[in-house]
């Protein structure tokens, strides 16, 4: 590890003055994510505020060799945020301006700081929303670093799908802007989604143009609880192979629905369960619920419980967009671990089965969750990060979890990124394209000073 | 322009036989697409049928620093197939094995010369179907070289939504796979999408990996007409910001109307038209009506005259996908020139108004079109490719475009590539961001082997 020369800590002290720091807490608290990662601390961390002084930082960075992390809010799951090579951490969560938002045009600009909840707060009177909704109120830059999404992919896509272009900061501390405005454009290679996943490793997302939706006239959410998991895996399977325009099916397993309960103060039944939202006018809702209910009940299902009053739907989606922190509250001075599978939908129900399998004799407190319209889901871990016997243990259930997903065209991450925690898997999901990778990083950033240690070997 | 070496031309003709040809007449059709730019011959012509092949022939021509330049179905518009430095022009046609189709997953793989309308025929009996068609049958792997759309996009996205994978030959021979089969994957740098739109200057795509779509249980299509285009824009523009999911929503005027009557014998009203399909639920695709025929009806449209029936239907969408065949053809040895600008939808307005003035005194049959759901028109002229100062007012006309697109947010060119035709506006469009497509380029293909002089100046 490096340390920053008295040049360089002068240089940033004189842009920052006292946005510029090296104390031990906020370099503590800039090391790592909300995951079991070990953290590694950044020798430093600047608080930048336009995308102006970004640029400064990176160029003053870029003299001495000196690696830069982007930061957002810190929800990282993946060890993204872990300075494995010191370096100065940049916080952008002071670039928090909404900069511009066109309802004409479904729309927006905003800052890389700026959260989803942020967004969305100020979007409500407009009668638009956002909908890309990981568990934590991420930051936007962040969640584009990483391709997030959510409980509503199934129906309006990840970030992937959704940013229409970018400001980046590269390397050298040149400023770029990707995509544009347009709906589409063949208008040369594809930068925006180049930076879209690359996790702050080729550049550092400053802003982001994104697609926004019109509120829908009719919105209904229902739990279906099941005896068993594969019920509900064999309706959700179902449902989506009928293109049934579903905005969100979110599975929870009992042990979920347990420490959900006991963290949001709810109560919903101990079941494998089932959690629909419908979109749309109030006649295709009706229609998409009737479809569905048929599904659910051919396969077993109960009868649908109803939240449809708006702050009932919001109190069941608040739980489980805290599934992560309940089911980690639920031991003393645990820290989570989560896996991100993501498989075709056709191979969902045997690849569930496999992991119910694998947590059969697991040792610490679990629970399985998923996007399951996606193929898309986790368990959580709580593990305790000081006993290395649970963390080795959690580390080969994972690793057959992935490998399983791999074997039948899935994927190691569907949404948390490679970070340090999936690089060791990246080439068995994509042989010698790994190469291409590097060679881009490579071209891209020959100092290897943006984010170094994550995504590639 | 190099020529091929006696040796590069004895390996090529032992890996392939009679399957290798410097014959005049297959040069002259592999040298250029079907729009005005002047065709650049290619040295030789290889058919390859399988990826194995097309990494040997890749190889070959590596080790003698010869471009090659992949053709597909020779649709192009923008100059991509010119042979600018000569090469070796790799015929793909015959690489029209459907692989694998799953009904379950909704997706399907296929070698890169399978047609759009190869793969629609194959899973009519299915249920299934893929949406996106430019006009051209095009083979699905110049669509995803391309970034390709067409009337379908502004419910289904364009290739670069629909493509989940590719297998890709690179500069150097090495056969890579991008992506994979599951919906969302946050695995490393999305190289599927770095390829999709790269026109063949970064690799060759073999293979493609699609997203399928159930055959929508009810269809309905109408034509409305206008007094006025402005009416018809005015109309199309209220119904994408209340986010109304039509399928299709196609501008023609009545310049293109009577251009596609005389060419494909039709018998519609010579007007300035929409043309509207609506995929859905029975209920859902009535809802659509209604809400689309008051906006019209606000906007001085007249009644929708219904074209239900499958076979009328697909007359219908037949006559447009021919629009740049029907306006080429009204004059005798005439080419095709197709402007593609795209922009914001609360442009459009402005933008086709401007684009109207333009054409008041052009002295070249021209007609618009467009896929106004999406901002995307086009004006296609039909000019006299030996008449020097038709090209200079066409080009000025085009560039007075593309200037205006891009002033307001939009883009160079929705759908249909760089290729040499937008090579001028790229740096106009993506500012300082082309040199990075440059640093990329020049990683991947270092000896600047594949498509060189497209895309990038």
């Amino acid at each position: 590890m490096t340390s920053l020369s008295p040049a360089l800590l002068q240089a940033l002290h004189a842009l920052l003055g006292d946005r510029f720091s090296t104390s031990v807490a906020l370099r503590e608290q800039h090391g790592r994510g909300e995951a079991h990662h070990a953290a590694a601390l950044p020798a430093a961390v600047a608080f930048a505020e336009t995308t102006a002084e970004v640029s400064e930082i990176v160029k003053l960075c870029a003299s001495e060799n000196i690696p830069v992390i982007a930061f957002g809010a810190g929800t990282s799951l993946e060890g993204h945020l872990s300075a494995v090579r010191g370096g100065v951490s940049i916080d952008l969560s002071r670039m928090s301006k909404i900069t511009r938002v066109s309802a004409e045009d479904l729309d927006c600009t905003v800052e890389a700081g700026v959260t989803r909840e942020q967004l969305n707060a100020y979007l409500r009177d407009s009668g638009l929303f956002f909908p890309i909704d990981p568990g934590a109120n991420a930051s936007l830059g962040g969640m584009a670093a990483t391709r997030a999404s959510g409980t509503n992919a199934v129906r309006y896509g990840t970030m992937r799908e959704n940013v229409l272009g970018l400001t980046v900061v590269l390397p050298n501390g040149q400023i770029i802007k990707t995509g544009g405005r347009a709906r589409k454009s063949s208008a040369g290679y594809d930068l925006t989604r180049l930076f879209v996943g690359s996790e702050g490793t080729l550049g550092i997302i400053t802003e982001v143009t994104l697609r926004l939706y019109g509120i829908p006239e009719t919105i209904s959410a229902a739990l279906c609880s099941f005896e068993d998991v594969q019920q509900a895996v064999a309706s959700a399977i179902q449902i989506v192979q009928l293109g049934i325009p579903i905005a969100r099916m979110e599975l929870m397993d009992r042990g979920l629905i347990k420490a959900v309960n006991a963290y949001s103060g709810l109560n919903m039944k101990i079941e494998d369960t089932l959690a629909f939202e419908f979109h749309g006018s109030p006649a295709g809702v009706a229609e998409q619920v009737e479809l569905v209910s048929a599904i659910v009940e051919e396969n077993g299902g109960k009868d649908f419980e109803w939240a449809n009053a708006p702050e009932e739907r919001n109190r069941l989606w608040k739980a489980r967009h805290n599934a992560f922190y309940a089911v980690v509250s639920q031991r003393p001075n645990a820290k989570g671990w989560s896996s991100d599978v993501c498989v075709p939908v056709s191979r969902l129900g045997d690849c569930i089965l496999e992991t119910r399998a694998l947590l059969k004799d697991c040792t610490v407190p679990t629970a399985i969750l998923g996007h399951v319209g996606d193929g898309n889901y986790h368990v959580v871990f709580a593990v305790d990060p000081n006993n290395a016997e649970e963390l080795v243990e959690v580390a080969a259930i994972n690793k057959k979890m992935v490998r399983h997903a791999i074997s039948v065209g899935g994927t190691s991450t569907g949404e948390h990124g490679v970070g340090t925690g999936k690089i060791a898997y990246l080439r068995e999901e994509h042989g010698d394209a790994v190469d291409l990778m590097s060679v881009i990083k490579r071209a891209v950033d020959p100092a290897g000073i943006m984010n170094p240690g994550k995504i590639l070997p």
